[in-house]
């Protein structure tokens, strides 16, 4: 059987390392498998990650890093990193400290299913915003 | 305590169905909880997904729908749908019939890790994609 992987596993960087936009960063919690969020990485916050062994993304709205959890104290401890097979989209599976990933204060960014009558809340609050980041 | 979520649930569709550009939609397996994918839906895309009951994606490099599995018979039949608290991201619990999600053969495409010696293959080959797509 050819492996075509075989090819692709020469490269042992995402795309992102070659200094290409940023790709898009899935987290899942590493016990559950629950998605808690996705985020975009550039090489930066790709090479930050794997010194710190936190999860850094880069906030394309604010053109920064975004160091998860910098504000909120919910980082993102990273316990393995996968690459899918396009090499253009990153798997963390992580330990989140404080249970919650969501700037709204739920666990998963995912508390709302799609349901014929609308989106539906299916996800429980973890923390109140207001709290953790001041009223704004 | 506030609900920042009431505002956004009065939208009932993602960002997608405005027409703004392709948004990630992650597949997940309902079952176990891997992740299998990373693809892109645009409106009409994300509207044939719910009315067909099987993912559908939009391929940002052929500009095309992608009905996943139409050539390997490997469709995703999808349990639920939920969308990110930015309505700009969708997850996708899906079954994916044939158990393999990728292209390559591969349960799912994050089959390698990244590790201090370069990437290393973790996931186990289902299908040899020479006899399922033919040679190319």
């Amino acid at each position: 059987m050819s492996d075509p992987s075989e090819k692709v596993l020469e490269n042992a960087t995402p795309d992102v390392a070659k200094g290409d936009g940023p790709l898009p960063a899935i987290a899942q919690d590493a016990a559950t498998g629950t998605i808690l969020m996705m985020a975009y990485m550039n090489a930066e916050s790709y090479a930050e990650t794997l010194e710190t062994g936190r999860a850094v993304y880069f906030s394309r709205s604010r053109s920064k890093l975004w160091r998860k959890g910098e504000e909120s104290g919910n980082v993102q401890e990273v316990e393995s990193i996968f690459l899918d097979c396009d090499l253009d989209t990153i798997l963390l599976k992580v330990k989140q400290i404080g249970d919650a990933a969501c700037h709204v204060g739920y666990q998963s960014c995912f508390f709302r299913q799609v349901t014929p009558e609308g989106l539906k809340v299916v996800g429980e609050r973890v923390f109140d915003p207001d709290e953790v980041y001041g009223k704004k």
